[in-house]
């Protein structure tokens, strides 16, 4: 993997060149894109150009683009043949802002059908018989390539974190409303997120808060050592064998390294909330993608009509209802955070299912998006079969970087070896 | 004006065709537009097909949709030469709904830039020297020439209830969140606002409540006589002498029409809220037209640039500290309808002022949509000259169909001639 970070300071130092860059990421692609398919489309003679002149903090640096997010240069499909060779008017903000600060973007990233669960044709760089989860598939697949050091993703259920504990690498969906969401495809507006995919915690924390304009960075001196809350259980979710040994190893691993721990549970509150996420997301949906309901159904994957028919079905007091339970819940969740400074919990209920029929369960992550808090993957653990399993840090609502520190300290625990 | 409840009825009835409604107002619009100029781009032959086999509660009702939301058979340019042409893929959603609805789009009207302050060519219905208002300038307009009975616009500041207040007609703003913004071309995420404009305020509920999937229907029996709580002074707000002369006629008019009043102070946290509401707007609209800015900033007015340039220069740490502020004030707010139906306020500074070269000042509205409250432009005052004095009645937040209730009841008592 190419590490945003390394790159940033060997383009600095002069040590490497945008064009050597550009050799490197375009013998990676040449060598497994065409089993791996992370992209959706690609312009990589375009990028290698803009980078040679980019200036900024995240100069010459390639950032992927996650195909339900606009670009003005490049098709934008956003996972649908009702789509297929849009080209829109503008940038998404984000992609934008990201040019601004001098990054490249060497091409669009496969998503499920409108970021929903309907998979593309990507594959897990670890196995390729396996899913590399979504619904962000070839952001977190070329990361793990290293085709780019970095990328976008959304998330509205689980499809940051997700991916990228399949794949291995850092995933970070910042706090709700953090990142500028123009120009994105919406699905739920509710709940849809941006996220980043890098090489690590660092590196993604680099990247985005140079997006955000807020000081995420925790590349200096690790921070003081956490206090951890530990979530063993959740409702809806169900971690299976391995998972729950790699949530073993990683307490372990951070009580050898300091770490205080407290086991906590979740009050009643959060059960209803895991419901409510279906039926705010559905009651959404229905309505963003009303256009293309009712012009172009028969072009929907049948997981995504019928769940857009569940959605219409909703009424406006059972999405009230909901839109209360998680308000309840957020007042429950800032309680959570009161004497820790993050929380530690798997990330997805396994290692990557076998198979490329679906992407794999949100039921980890679902909560967590509607509750609008900072979650990191953290890479690092690995099923007997060299199958990436991750664990994922949660900070409080807009305490992205707590989130981030906590997460980069554990990453940096699990990589000492120490257990 | 054209009653969209009483078209609907007549409709229904079968007294009236679609052909002949669209014989109406083709009439109507040729006989006007020349000098009023409502309309950004108009397919009535296309509208009028459609109306011949719609189905749904709004059958066959001309429903105009201001030029920053999406179509995906008309051209939306978004009030800029930047978007010259630009045909989008889809509809935005609630184009689609209006038309699942059976509303039929005769046109696009016209919005300032960007729904911004740069006016575009409208003139006001009542006189063609003075400005309609702004952002929402032709739905505005339109409606109060007879063009069409309904029209969507949005507000950011008071692009809804001010054009509405300067051209006689009722306007609502919902809540923010209620009705979906898929679609909408963002300027600031955290207050635009989709609105309805229709000849009086039970035409705005049907239609508005239709298109939430909402009760907010106020055209049967009144409601019982409100509670209002009046305001006559409100943070950088200052009425004029017609206006504050208005406000004395409906709280004189409302008296002896029975409802109780109840003088009202805003606390002081509203007076950094009106400052919150500028520097919310700027942080997020720099962001929101990152692209154009970068793209084509020469093709910005002086105003819209200086505005994104001085909301590129605030920190993330202003814009926190006003997001902060809007939430205490949001607290405050809720007190402040604790004992009444609704507020009664000026919509506006005072009738619309003489000259295109600006749409007038949202000071009398920033601070209601920063708080996300229903707001309901009451037409049925004048001043000497003949033009609209408009007075706003404000619910709780998603109090919607509260708000609407006693902005209707106000509507019947200022229509009944007692003083």
């Amino acid at each position: 993997m190419l590490s945003a970070l390394d790159l940033a300071r060997e383009l600095e130092a002069g040590t490497l060149t945008p064009d050597a860059l550009f050799d490197r990421i375009e013998a990676a692609i040449a060598e497994r894109e065409d089993t791996i398919r992370a992209f959706a489309c690609r312009d990589l003679a375009a990028a290698r150009a803009a980078a040679r002149t980019a200036t900024g903090p995240l100069r010459a640096l390639p950032l992927a683009v996650k195909d339900n997010i606009d670009t003005g240069d490049l098709v934008t499909e956003y996972g649908s043949p009702i789509h297929a060779g849009h080209r829109p008017a503008v940038d998404a903000a984000i992609v934008a802002l990201a040019r601004r600060l001098g990054a490249v973007i060497p091409g669009k990233t496969v998503t499920t059908e409108f970021a929903f669960f309907h998979p593309g044709p990507t594959r897990n760089p670890h196995d390729l018989e396996h899913t590399p989860g979504g619904s962000s598939s070839g952001s977190a697949a070329g990361v793990a390539a290293g085709f780019f050091p970095l990328a976008l993703g959304t998330q509205t259920g689980g499809s940051v974190v997700r991916p990228a504990a399949f794949c291995g690498v850092a995933g970070f969906k910042p706090s709700y409303g953090r990142l500028p969401m123009v120009g994105v495809k919406i699905f739920s507006w509710s709940l849809d997120t941006l996220g980043l995919f890098a090489a690590t915690v660092r590196d993604a924390a680099f990247a985005a808060g140079a997006l955000a304009g807020r000081d995420w960075r925790v590349d200096g001196e690790l921070s003081a050592t956490p206090t951890l809350g530990i979530l063993r259980h959740q409702p809806g979710a169900q971690a299976d064998e391995q998972m729950q040994a790699a949530l073993q190893t990683a307490i372990r691993c951070a009580e050898a390294c300091g770490a205080r721990l407290v086991e906590l549970t979740l009050p009643e509150v959060f059960a209803d909330a895991f419901r409510a996420h279906t039926t705010i997301q559905d009651y959404e949906a229905t309505r963003a993608l009303a256009a293309e309901r009712d012009m172009a159904a028969d072009q929907f994957s049948d997981h995504l009509r019928q769940t857009l028919d569940e959605g219409w079905a909703l009424t406006a007091a059972d999405y009230d209802a909901a839109q209360t339970t998680a308000a309840d819940a957020r007042r429950a969740c800032q309680d959570l955070f009161s004497g820790i400074d993050a929380l530690l919990l798997p990330s997805a209920p396994g290692a990557a299912p076998r198979g490329l029929g679906s992407t794999g369960s949100s039921e980890f992550n679902r909560i967590w998006t509607l509750m609008g808090v900072p979650a990191v993957n953290v890479p690092g653990l690995y099923n007997g079969a060299g199958l990436p399993l991750g664990v994922q840090v949660l900070g409080p609502r807009n305490g992205d970087k707590a989130a981030l520190a906590a997460a980069a300290w554990l990453e940096a625990c699990l990589g000492s070896g120490r257990i």
